[in-house]
């Protein structure tokens, strides 16, 4: 069994050797002058069973390219098999065509990862849990929520707790974590009453003094989550925490965290946050164990 | 017949839709706020024969990226066949194992191409035409050898000339040059004496009082090319011009030419030239013509 990291989400990679018990293999990801990635694998693999972890976050061509490039090597050194750790699958948004003439760029992905020569993947808290099936290799996929409810448990509140979908599409998520909790749900309801009028905020549930969690599974420029913190506390939360697996965090996301009525926003190491968004207000809980438990 | 242009060649791209008589068809490459690439094509292309022309130069990941969601994209969208013309072949260069456990990139390149969907591949001077086996789909390779010989027949020299090829690997290359130039060939026969002992120029030809022209299919750093002019002017050349195909200049290579005794270097629009590398020493051709018979 070999363990190798990519550019990606090193520290990550390094937790989890840790807790299986291994060293990292040896393997330099570099770029040639013109920016085509380099990579040399430093040890011999031949017959092993390998495992590379690599996040698909910004700069996401980078690295996924980083990835199947690795995957390549790997299989012309002829490891035994190649799995590929994934905690945060990018593209994954881009799911389904909502409108006519768009890539289903998830599944794309999914086909360049087996083409190159993956032999199973591990991945954490799809934005759809129906990519599993763009795949005809080994999907685990595991899940952020119990990380998510554990640190949420060993807190003190000072009133009682309601978990909060921002909107339809998370309640089955939501549900999940308030089980663990054993907290009641809230929704909140964004309706258009009327094309080219604004958005009204509708919370289904009663949050009236209450603390709310708010839960997501992907927070990118904290739009959505803030003005559910702010529809919230209008409507008489007495305080607002929220929660995702992976912190994509791009453009105004963490100004609108800053700003926000959010309290402390707690997230995974998913992905990894450059020292710039790394604020007091964000939490960082790891997954090491977890993706551990599946390699 | 519908021609796309993405991002690497906007201005190679509407010289071939002029050649062709026909309009770039509507399409907007873009990027989420975290950096995906959304692309929206914005006409109908059902039935149709559709060509994209893309080169895989820096920054090469994003574009060979734009290249394939867009090929994934025009699948779903019903294209009859999706022909893809790619006049710079990034990762060209990475087309064999030289050391373990090394990946071969330009063969992955081919299979994620492949499984996106294309039907088809347009190229020109691949840096080993062996890449063409790489495709199990039909690939043209164009050669812009006749382009760059028209471009130094048309001029006045105060001599004879010889075509030189700064390596082994180019002597085909060069032979083909000065055949439609009616002129000899030198090659640049580069040794080191015993290990840790600097280069040797030795000179295979006779150079002496002519005037040089260097032929190279990439010129990168530009150290190669640099190197062996000095060597030509250093054997007695009189005087000495470059030129190759695909302009990938990167880090110190304008620097080098600038400072180097290359009279003029000529290339090709097969890789577009930012405005700071448009410096007055370097005369650019386009493949336009060529590139549109070919469609
Ligand atoms: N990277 C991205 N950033 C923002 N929106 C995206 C991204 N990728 C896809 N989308 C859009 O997000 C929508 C899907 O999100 P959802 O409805 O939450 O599943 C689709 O309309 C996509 O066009
Ligand atoms: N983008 C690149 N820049 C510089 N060298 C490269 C690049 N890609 C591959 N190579 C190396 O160039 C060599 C092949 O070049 P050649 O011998 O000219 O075919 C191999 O040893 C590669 O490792």
């Amino acid at each position: 069994l070999k363990v190798f990291s990519l550019n990606s989400n090193r520290e990550l990679a390094s937790q989890i050797a840790e807790v299986i018990g291994v060293e990292l293999g040896k393997c330099s990801v570099s770029r040639f002058s013109d920016g085509e990635i380099q990579i040399n694998i430093e040890e011999s693999i031949r017959g092993c069973d390998v495992f590379v972890i690599q996040s698909t976050n910004t700069p996401i061509n980078e690295h996924l390219m980083e990835l199947l490039i690795m995957i390549d090597a790997l299989k012309r050194a002829s490891a035994k098999t190649i799995n590929v750790v994934m905690p945060y699958y990018g593209y994954a948004r881009q799911d389904r065509k909502a409108r006519a003439r768009e890539p289903i760029t998830a599944k794309l992905v999914a086909n360049l990862i087996e083409t190159a020569g993956a032999t199973r993947v591990i991945t954490l808290d799809l934005h759809a849990p129906q990519i599993q099936g763009f795949f005809d290799i080994p999907i685990d996929h595991l899940m952020g929520v119990p990380i998510l409810a554990e640190y949420f448990k060993n807190r003190e509140y000072g009133g009682d707790i309601v978990v909060v979908s921002p909107d339809h599409g998370g309640v089955v998520r939501a549900r999940k974590l308030a089980d663990r909790l054993k907290a009641p749900i809230a929704i909140i309801d964004k309706r258009r009453p009327r094309p080219n009028v604004a958005e009204v905020m509708n919370i289904v549930g009663n949050i009236e003094g209450k603390i709310c969690i708010l839960i997501d599974d992907i927070i990118d420029t904290a739009g959505t989550i803030t003005l559910a913190a702010s529809a919230l506390v209008e409507s008489g939360a007495t305080e607002v925490y929220a929660c995702c697996t992976h912190p994509v965090l791009s453009g105004p996301a963490i100004e609108r965290i800053e700003n926000s009525k959010i309290k402390e926003l707690v997230v995974t190491n998913s992905i990894s946050l450059p020292e710039e968004k790394k604020i007091d207000k964000i939490k960082n809980l790891s997954v090491a164990s977890l993706m551990a438990e599946a390699i």
